[in-house]
């Protein structure tokens, strides 16, 4: 293989024209997610280390390599090695971004007792095929190695993009691991997959990392031998669960777990994508277009049954209940950059934006040091206070938690914070497309030649102004594309008129891409404005759990009225949203009108339904303030609702 | 003991002076709970024995007794014993309401098998402590021993109170198991207790069958050592899972698994009334107090989320998630009849019939041979037909299922319909109370001597005139107290004037009790009449998942829209129930005004989520008809709501 251009590295790489921006390409300078990507480098990833030595998930791997396994009771899930490999992907995505030379060496420290561990013909997992433990492979359905793996191979291709390629140890490992998968796994050898995909994505991006088919092929045989239901059920849940009762390329809509439903669909997409198989991109497409209809939450979480982790029926879209499981969060965005890069429809980058808003950036509190695992859109009783050492053994509740039993999440937001620059913008021939806004420089590659640089300027998503200032261009027209969001009717865009004839009128943008192609003189400024006034978001009337209420939102975010904000005493059931009045813009959430009902009275002991029609709209009114949705329960515990009943 | 007088058989039996009526002292001849007391025998009993000789969850009993337990891998969950303990109960019931000697045959034939597999010091499962499986005890959160030991010693009070007393062989076990319960788990003995509650009602209601104290004692202690969060969590539940988080003397409401938390209550009640606690039993009341008003679906179903087949929070009550287990409304007839034993509050005589009509008498099929688990009010897709010879895995779906892989449910509605007669009336002193309707003879022993005969006449519940007729009477006054249900305003009650003076004039009865004391001559009739046209029945404001929706109830039926019923290319989902007219009564169901709503409009691959609030009310309108919920899918997979929009 060809020494990488770390100024080119991310996460997805498919050989097609269109192409991510690389992490060197992008420097994110301040606002919304600059601060997060900062509490990720200097919280978060430390906080997932030390909680995976204090609980002996990262001394599983000194124990293999020590042939001490034994007689001993391993700490952790089957699958706590896959934490450690997304600690070692975020790691190695951090140090591409930033270059830090600590982060660097952690990286390798820790790579270290991970390759020690590995078995001599590639196989590496501590919960199974040492002394006394179970045979490898001997619970496909409920074991997670091939998942670990797959992590292992990702945390491999952040090192590949980002420093030295094959020579590094960990890659090295990865290349036997992946060796040893397709030696047990491919043609010819046992025809079995894993209950939860992982291995897919892992295997096709390590192909593309390294030019090797061979791993491209094995992803393609992983994803086509699910949906036959040869795997065996785990406790109560049928073969939906894992996406095992209808072939990828023949489903019409998600079902089941929903981090499963995606990895798996990202793992088509870059099947489809590398083998030219457009029926399989196709069924990803209509997937995709079924599940955003009706079965996805305002906020873009995923997953509406605590259950099975899973998607519902469709319409099946209720508040409280709502799962929308952090790394379904991160999974949706896997597959819906894969699908933007594979179409260049706007819409996946309109759903990214959603997703990263309320759902990713929702995940970890302020101090990047505990997180939500699920992501209602309404919780009833305040959560109680974690201490800071406690283990949430439950993944729900509506306190961050420093840790879980079952810990997906934390590392799963550290790796996609860490490597988020790279989902800024796409560079297709002489196109440059900015998929998000944060304040930040661009100096990206022109896939033809020369480089284009852009300085952007905002206070998004608080304000919709948008500068792009050109600080390099090549000396021939090329095109620079804005996205206007779905939402954002009555934007517009200025641009500089012809070379030297000043800046031209704002022009009216509809909802999609906004071209500007010019060639550019650097100093030459495109605006984007997009209004970002509060708007009232109505559900489809088909949503049961929603029907009677309304949201507010303000921009990408979703916005939520917490207990915090309530007058004291007021039940927070009690309070109902009058649409009438325009909701007005406060700080960066916003202020309406509401109404607060009496609470019905009723005999003691009466079941909550009566003979009468609900009442009509109570007097009382008070003006009570919204917050971002991805800000709740920073003020400790409370109760919170997004869709507010109206009068 | 007493040699029990059979006449007066029935499952709960306090010391108090209210008591419910005996199975000798109810004959049901007719109407609606007759065919469903006929399937029960002549299709449900054997229908659960064949399956468990099918599964050879009966065989394990044989296994252990012949020693062979080793090597062999048992098949049946951990709690399948007390299946066959539930269809002993069942059969006992059965043998007593009707004599059947091939019942009490078939009886006797299966509890041999059971003794036969009694350890020599009492202790009886087949799946801990013999060769080849755990120890004994050794996993109190989740192995359901004493839960199962539980449901034998319900079985043997049973028997006691049907046949020959402790002289039988199942009886005889049971007190061995008991005395080793007592003798394990007694004062200075090991303070443990079962993950399930069920040993306590078990033991209550042996120690008072035999008059043994020392078993309510143990029972007592067993309640008392719950709530102090010393059971090992299961899986990643809490200790609310098995109300293991607060005392039940101390906690305000139900909440975790709803069935644990209702055999817990019942056993509570049984203690409070065995030892003069009353700050136990009022615990108990307000419990039900609230769970009722803000925790309890609109069929009297109970517990709103499958994860932990529990109760949700307050105002949690969603339609299509309901999980309403069949055994939870079998459990909450349990804590109700104890209540209504303990208080006369007629409120728990509501309860029961609202949840017998529409829980326990939805499970079943029509031929007795098929049933439900989970009791939702919605169902959004139809559910696949199931074959005849197929176990469910799930504990849910719009189909009823033969058999399940947890199948608590068809024992536990065989054991409640056998039985069923005697939840019929109360007596206390001169005072006879009939809590139910049904077309049959009663022919009740008076406390302080001599008999009460009625015959009663009705085509109840689809008509709301009841008809009782005095066919033998004691030469003195004595009460008769007929049940008012709360949803009846506006019922009356007719009686004799004084002797020979004939019938008088209707009067109005208010919900409650209504109460003619009379020195009754055989032939005197009294007369109630309730209305039971269809009314429509509005949720609570803050059940946010039924908002803008409105149920049709007729009598003590809850109605449902099933899909059968639609014009054909309706979808439900698009259907909304026009509350001005008033429903009309059809057949047993009732004809309502709909209104047809096309589908929004929306691009493809669009959230549902607008910037429009919802249209005005659809112009297409169409009479449809519903039908008592209970029958729903019985035409085969539909779709259904108990709950329809508004316009």
């Amino acid at each position: 293989m060809r020494h990488p251009d770390t100024r080119l590295a991310r996460p997805v790489a498919p050989g097609t024209s269109r192409r991510g921006t690389g992490l060197g390409e992008v420097r994110v300078t301040g606002g919304f997610w600059a601060s997060r990507l900062e509490t990720n480098a200097s919280a978060t990833l430390g906080h997932c280390q030390e909680w995976m030595e204090r609980l002996g998930w990262i001394a599983n791997f000194d124990r293999v390599a020590a042939g001490t396994t034994a007689g001993h009771v391993r700490p952790g899930w089957q699958f706590s090695d896959s934490e450690v490999y997304k600690l070692l992907e975020a790691l190695a995505w951090e140090h591409g971004r930033t270059g830090d030379v600590t982060v660097n060496a952690t990286f390798e420290a820790l790579a270290a007792r991970v390759v020690a561990a590995q078995d001599a013909d590639g196989y590496v997992n501590t919960c199974y095929g040492h002394a006394g433990q179970a045979p490898r492979y001997s619970d496909l359905s409920a074991g997670h190695e091939l998942y670990c793996t797959g992590h292992l191979l990702q945390a491999a291709v952040a090192r590949i993009r980002t420093t030295a390629g094959p020579a590094d140890p960990l890659v090295a490992a990865a290349v036997r691991a992946a060796e040893h998968v397709c030696r047990e796994f491919g043609p010819g050898a046992r025809e079995a997959l894993c209950g939860h995909p992982e291995i897919e994505v892992g295997l096709a991006e390590l192909g593309r990392a390294l030019g090797e088919p061979r791993y491209t092929a094995q992803a393609a045989l992983f994803v086509e031998r699910r949906g036959h239901g040869t795997l065996a059920p785990v406790a109560l849940l049928g073969p939906q669960y894992f996406q095992d009762d209808v072939p990828v390329r023949d489903a019409g809509v998600w079902r089941g777990h929903a981090v499963r439903a995606l990895y798996l669909a990202a793992a088509a997409v870059d099947v489809a994508v590398d083998t030219g198989d457009d029926e399989l991109l196709a069924a990803v497409e209509r997937q995709w277009t079924r599940s955003v209809e009706r079965r996805t939450h305002l906020t873009g979480g995923m997953g509406s049954r605590h259950q099975d982790e899973g998607f519902g029926d469709d319409w099946e879209l209720p508040a409280d209940r709502a799962y929308c499981e952090t790394c379904a969060g991160v999974a949706s965005v896997m597959v819906s950059w894969r699908l933007l890069l594979a179409t260049d429809d706007v819409r996946y980058a309109d759903l990214i934006e959603r997703t990263l808003y309320n759902v990713v950036a929702a995940s970890p509190r302020a101090d990047g040091r505990a997180f939500f695992y699920a992501n209602p859109l309404q919780q009833r009783t305040p959560g109680a206070d974690l201490l800071p050492d406690d283990v949430n053994p439950r993944a729900e509740g509506g306190v961050r938690a420093p840790w879980f039993d079952v810990s997906c999440c934390p590392t799963n937001v550290a790796r996609t914070l860490a490597s988020w620059p790279a989902y800024t913008a796409t560079v297709d021939g002489d196109t440059v497309t900015l998929a998000q806004y944060a304040p930040g420089d661009l100096d990206v590659r022109l896939d033809d030649g020369g480089t284009l640089g852009l300085r952007v300027t905002t206070r998004y998503p608080t304000s919709g102004h948008v500068r792009v200032q050109i600080t390099s261009a090549p000396d021939r027209p090329v095109t620079l594309r804005l996205r206007v969001p779905h939402w954002a009717g009555g934007a517009s865009v200025t641009a500089p008129r012809a070379a030297g004839a000043g800046q031209g009128d704002p022009r009216p943008a509809r909802p999609g891409w906004a071209a500007v192609r010019r060639t550019f003189t650097p100093g030459d400024v495109v605006t984007l404005d997009l209004p970002t006034a509060p708007r009232l978001t109505w559900p489809d009337p088909r949503i049961d759990a929603l029907r009677g209420t309304v949201a507010v939102e303000r921009g990408p975010l979703v916005l939520c009225l917490e207990s915090h904000d309530l007058p004291g005493g007021t039940d927070l059931a009690d309070v109902r949203l009058d649409p009438s009045p325009a909701p007005r813009a406060h700080g960066d959430g916003a202020t309406v009108r509401a109404r607060i009902a009496p609470p019905p009275a009723a005999p003691e002991g009466t079941p909550p339904f009566g003979s009468g029609p609900p009442g009509p709209a109570p007097d009382d009114t008070a003006d009570l303030t919204l917050i971002p949705y991805h800000r709740w329960a920073e003020r400790g515990p409370a109760v919170m609702r997004v869709f507010v009943p109206t009068p």
